[in-house]
């Protein structure tokens, strides 16, 4: 029984709530074309506008799920876990929850996305590994979750067309921020991948996809409701984006930081909340008895050094040099360094953490279109975090410049971006909601 | 100074008012192509569920009507006239006012559609006349107009061509029933047509565009708002549709009966509302001091015989053989002719005025796709009107019917549309409102 796509579109536009069969057909119709373009954006516009309930949102979710290539990891013993972020700025925590995660014994089996951004994405840092590879086929990555207990790969193309479809739309008709629309394509993709257990890490703040806190709440209740509604176990953290998370972003730069955390090198804001997303993970697993006897677990291996050797023997499995772990020196390095300084006393009472990732962009760390070529080497150490004390002078970050680098505009928007003032601001809370 | 589709999109999206830059980029970009089909198809439905002011809905009809060629009248001495039907059954009213109104010294500039729908349009009625041509070029058409007094041909290509991709969207897209949409559609045609004097009739009841009286009434009052801001004279008539307006329906079929009506020979509804239609130009144009006296200097022109002789006159300069007017055996004529009948005693309760033009439709008097081949001489011929009293067996109406006709389905539609009952039915107003 064929559905005509104006029946559908018909009543979404005057507030109807569709139903499981009409969902499937739409979802159908833009995985094989009969759905045209410009139907499926009408839809979409009605969608933003009018909304969808739960069960809506729930039938859209798993019609995306199945609209290409499931991953069945039933044949990897044990509890399968996975994480996504919603995206912000220094957020590089997978690189320091899997190989941590891993060693407590929850499989880590992650499809990541390249996306375009601020910076690149999982992908992107990756390979700013000698040798590593992202694009082992499922086999392989079957075998080594098994066996080593993660993997990071990229997604297939067989994974979820049909989000591939509705996001390449939505991009381009000012449908993205639509919470249906989000909840359902982040879900689908993570329901497609197959695992028993996900964390979300929900951005609010300055640098985050939901421009107030409310939507960020929304959207991490939405996930998890729809998510645990589809069988599986979910839990969302709510984090803090009014500044970039680690203090380095970039690609290389980032699994810099993530090494040095996981070397015990480091701490801040970034290790606590990769460490509090891990032991989400383990508490849902079932390896951990709450989330802080998960946290004191996961620190455990990085003070055994357990963490680090195991994010050096999944590098190794996908063909990289696993010596990057102990000498970091081996990732590319960008050949000129710039501050950017303060130009006055005071506190650092704002970021605009948007703008500092828009300067990352313009250094050449992230990509405006899809086929931008990037610059693993470059981005931005910050220098200081909010409410620290500077005077006039002192650096605020430095710039790692390359070749292709806009270095005046990214300066620009720094010195922009980072605002100073006389009194300290309230600190929030970094954590700001737990959503299970 | 471009501006971005998505920029345009969101403002809508989120129930702002798009300034005349903005309508004019959305206008530009749909006929050059700048602005995707799935672009335009998303901002359509948000204009649907948002809706639009009347300061937008004059900039996008304005845009649209600038889209492409404008038809410059000036040169031609008098004031010039226009029409247009919202579209309804049985309705061949600008058969009968366009020759009367020009007797009376208004030029009559009519460029029409062929439209999709329960007949053929103006252009396939007047196509059944041996010879008639309405594909005559801009020139031509000027003269016509200037030493005849009156002509009806197929608009331009180049005429609103906005207009030609948005409508098209719309029809697949689920965003034909918009109010801003339809008015902008019709009257942007109107205005790039170069008439002074315009007057619609906007139909209302089972077989109009709009389903509800008050959806009628607010299409004609916004059409004669925005109409006459843009500097023209509008008015516009509510008219039922509640019943075919005509006894004929068909395209020789209608041909027909407006030469038995300008020839003195027949009357009722369709005459009335075509005689007030062209008695609202009249008056606009100046040619008559009220409505009233209009009609009365209409009906002098059918008594006298001026009336036909004008239609003759028409036919004849448009390469047709003007002899029908004479002779209405010279139209095409259906072979097989078969009555539907009363199954009871009783009175005309009610028409499902839509479903007695589907009937037609499957005749084959009407296009369902605009490749469809019409015959134009099939049709219905309606025995009886709401309120008439019946006896069981007789003729209800009579199907005109040809080779390729449906004429069991037609006959299934027909037996259920007209429909009997023990008491006569109210009587509803034929011109229900006036707007100017």
């Amino acid at each position: 029984m064929n559905i005509n796509p104006c029946d559908i579109i018909r009543k979404k536009r005057f507030g109807g709530e569709l139903n499981e069969k009409e969902i499937r057909a739409f979802v159908r119709g833009v995985t094989d074309g009969s759905f045209a373009d410009y139907q499926a954006s009408a839809l979409l516009m009605a969608i933003c506008i009018n909304g969808m309930t739960d069960r809506e949102t729930l039938a859209l979710t798993l019609a995306m799920a199945k609209s290409g290539d499931t991953l069945d990891l039933s044949d990897v013993p044990g509890v399968k876990a996975d994480k996504h972020s919603t995206g912000g700025v220094g957020d590089t925590t997978s690189l320091i929850l899997v190989p941590l995660v891993a060693c407590c014994g929850v499989k880590m089996a992650k499809m990541s996305g390249r996306g375009l951004g601020f910076t690149g994405g999982t992908l992107d840092k990756l390979e700013s590994i000698p040798g590593m590879s992202i694009g082992i086929d499922i086999d392989a990555f079957k075998r080594q979750v098994r066996d080593v207990g993660c993997a990071i790969v990229g997604q297939t193309a067989e994974l979820a067309p049909a989000d591939k479809v509705l996001y390449a739309l939505r991009d381009v008709t000012a449908t993205v921020d639509c919470l249906p629309l989000v909840v359902s394509s982040i879900l689908s993709k993570k329901l497609a991948a197959g695992c028993d257990v996900v964390v979300l890490d929900v951005k609010a703040g300055s640098g985050a996809i939901m421009d107030t806190p409310e939507k960020s709440r929304q959207l991490a209740e939405t996930m998890v409701r729809i998510g645990n509604l589809s069988g599986k176990r979910f839990s969302a953290l709510i984090t803090d984006m009014d500044q970039p998370l680690g203090n380095y972003i970039g690609n290389a730069l980032e699994v810099e930081e993530a090494i040095d955390i996981l070397a015990g090198r480091a701490g801040g804001d970034l290790k606590e909340v990769a460490l509090t997303l891990g032991a989400h993970i383990l508490r849902n697993a079932g390896a951990a008895e709450s989330v802080e006897a998960g946290i004191d677990m996961l620190q455990r291996k990085i003070d055994s050094g357990e963490g680090l050797r195991k994010f050096a023997e999944m590098i190794a499995a996908q063909g990289g040099d696993p010596r990057v772990t102990e000498d970091t020196g081996l990732l590319p390095r960008a050949k000129s360094l710039v501050d950017v300084t303060a130009d006055r006393d005071g506190y650092v009472t704002e970021m605009v953490t948007s703008e500092i990732g828009n300067a990352a962009k313009l250094l050449g760390a992230g990509r405006e279109r899809k086929t931008d070529e990037l610059d693993l080497s470059v981005g931005i150490v910050m220098k200081v975090r909010l409410g620290d004390r500077v005077r006039k002078g002192d650096a605020l970050c430095t710039m790692h410049v390359g070749e292709k680098s806009d270095r005046v505009g990214a300066y620009n928007l720094l010195a922009k971006a980072i605002r100073l003032g006389d009194a300290a601001p309230e600190k929030k809370p970094l954590i700001q909601a737990v959503v299970e």
